[in-house]
């Protein structure tokens, strides 16, 4: 098995110099775990796959109560090889993934999100279109949204769902919010789009056109940055301009394309625009990279504003300067 | 003395999980460190400053030479108390400014960056002002421009000089850049100034007005964002918008004040925008923080276009679409 940086550092380090290294690395000396049932434990052995769990603490405020939550994030292969019929390829992805979104209830995870085209083989790599042009489905009706809308009433937890879309013949890379009704409450579709080397992202979809929308949910307020738009400092502050608390970030990519950054970009966008995970620049340990896995997070939404109270990054954002300078370098 | 994270790494890691550990964090399995001179080493020795040095390396082109070039980063401690008289505090600091950059040119350093407000003690934590005023100085023909101008001109380096600036009793936090023939070029002033807790920089000076200069200089396009402007991801965009191959970050922080993002913020910037160091998401280890210290590094700035033209991130942007958005952010 493939090590992580995590793995690397929980063998060679310990002491002080490891409280020094998680101090500057990971924002703290000490990981806070959460404690994981020993059901949730068992169906992780069971049916292979890990689960972790931290936390992270804000401070108590005199006006306002905890808004406590616990966030939920899988990782998963497929299961049958791709030359399977497409509706028992899908189906064997719901069953594995089935079983996970149980194990996170249990846990109580109240918002879910999972990996970027999640329902089927990520084969925007192939350059080919029509063998599996089938596995493109609706997000308000398609099988996927339907498969998951049942869970999440069910367990009353809120999924993001991150689909291929195709909508009167046009395909998107979009991501479906699903409530802890099992209503379908809406999509975003992927801002930005990878052109890099042979892998061009074009060949099958458009750049999105739904802007930046944040959903207010039951939970706290969610928005979905896809994959590549990650790297678009733009992208993540109108999320958070719009009043993202929580930006989920469904990726699928390989360690080639930037396994460098990954560690960076969205906590540095986490930092930058006050949401969570982490706004004070906490980070987790990550889970294993070829495994399936769930990683669950308890944060208090009250952090978002009490790091913006205190860095003042927002305060000191001086947006109208900015708004006239691209102005000027869009007419010119 | 404290120990970083860099040392804890090399102390305790080795073999294939060291070069594990270095792919993932410094974005290589080795670092490619420079070979510094006995005579430098000895000034170090000397003189009680370190010195490291590691190049970063661009792919052969055919229709452009490549363009290399060391860059220097100086940090250093006060020399004097700071009761003593302020022309003796400067004088002292210029003394062991002096050996730094005779150590740089020595090593065929062409550009070299001071810290931020380098020849006075950084006395904007204290909320006083009267007792340290005769520090700010004249950027054009002040004592910092003059001391620099000899040395630039000298050795024929580029030197980013970042001084506390009074213009007709107006003070500024700013970045005076002088050429390699000793003249005075231009400045930039510090457009974000943080106001953490009792920490308020604007008790002292104004937000800058001199947007974002990018500075055409013999050996490339350098640009100054100066510490806290770290923080917004729009300050750096528009220094790339702008034309800059080299983004100098002086600062002058101390460990409780987001050292946890000392290793994202920069480097995530050089990945989104493009320049150097390092637009493919490499870094140096650091200098040892409690001592003075010179750390040079060796780069191709051909490499800033190879990355755009790898990554696409310039290409995939959608400037219209966030110029827009802006806009009607600050409208409303």
């Amino acid at each position: 098995m493939e090590r992580s940086l995590d793995d690397v550092i929980k063998n060679n380090l310990s002491g002080n110099e490891l409280k020094e290294f998680n101090r500057i690395y990971y924002g703290r000396t000490e990981h806070c775990e959460l404690k994981i049932k020993n059901s949730t434990k068992d169906a992780g052995v069971k049916y292979n796959f890990d689960v972790l769990g931290f936390s992270f603490i804000a401070s108590k405020e005199q006006l306002r109560e905890p808004r406590i939550l616990r966030l939920g994030l899988v990782q998963h292969s497929i299961v049958l090889s791709t030359d399977k019929p497409i509706n028992q390829q899908r189906q064997a992805i719901f069953n594995k993934i089935e079983r996970i979104i149980e194990a996170a209830a249990s846990e109580e995870v109240k918002v879910l999100c999972l990996q970027e085209t999640w329902s089927m083989p990520f084969f925007l790599c192939t350059r080919e279109r029509k063998r599996w042009a089938d596995f493109a489905e609706s997000p308000d009706d398609g099988p996927s949204t339907k498969f998951l809308s049942k869970l999440a009433k069910r367990f009353e937890i809120i999924i993001i769902s991150p689909i291929l879309e195709n909508e009167d013949g046009v395909w998107w890379n979009t991501a479906v919010v699903i409530n802890e009704q099992g209503n379908y409450v809406g999509k975003h579709r992927k801002n930005h789009l990878p052109s890099v080397g042979s892998f061009n992202e074009t060949t099958y979809y458009a750049p999105g056109n739904t802007n930046h929308p944040v959903f207010d949910t039951k939970y706290g307020k969610i928005a979905v940055n896809i994959c590549y738009g990650r790297h678009h400092a733009l992208n993540w502050l109108m999320f958070a301009l719009n009043g993202a608390e929580i930006v989920f970030n469904p990726s699928a990519t390989i360690s080639e394309f930037g396994e460098s950054f990954w560690g960076i970009e969205a906590r540095n966008a986490a930092i930058a625009n006050g949401y969570v995970t982490a706004p004070n620049g906490l980070r987790t340990p990550g889970l294993p990279k070829n495994r399936d896995g769930l990683l669950i997070v308890e944060v208090d939404l009250n952090q978002c504003r009490q790091v913006k109270d205190q860095w003042g990054f927002h305060m000191t954002s001086r947006l109208d300067l900015y708004a006239d300078n691209l102005q000027k370098v869009v007419e010119n």
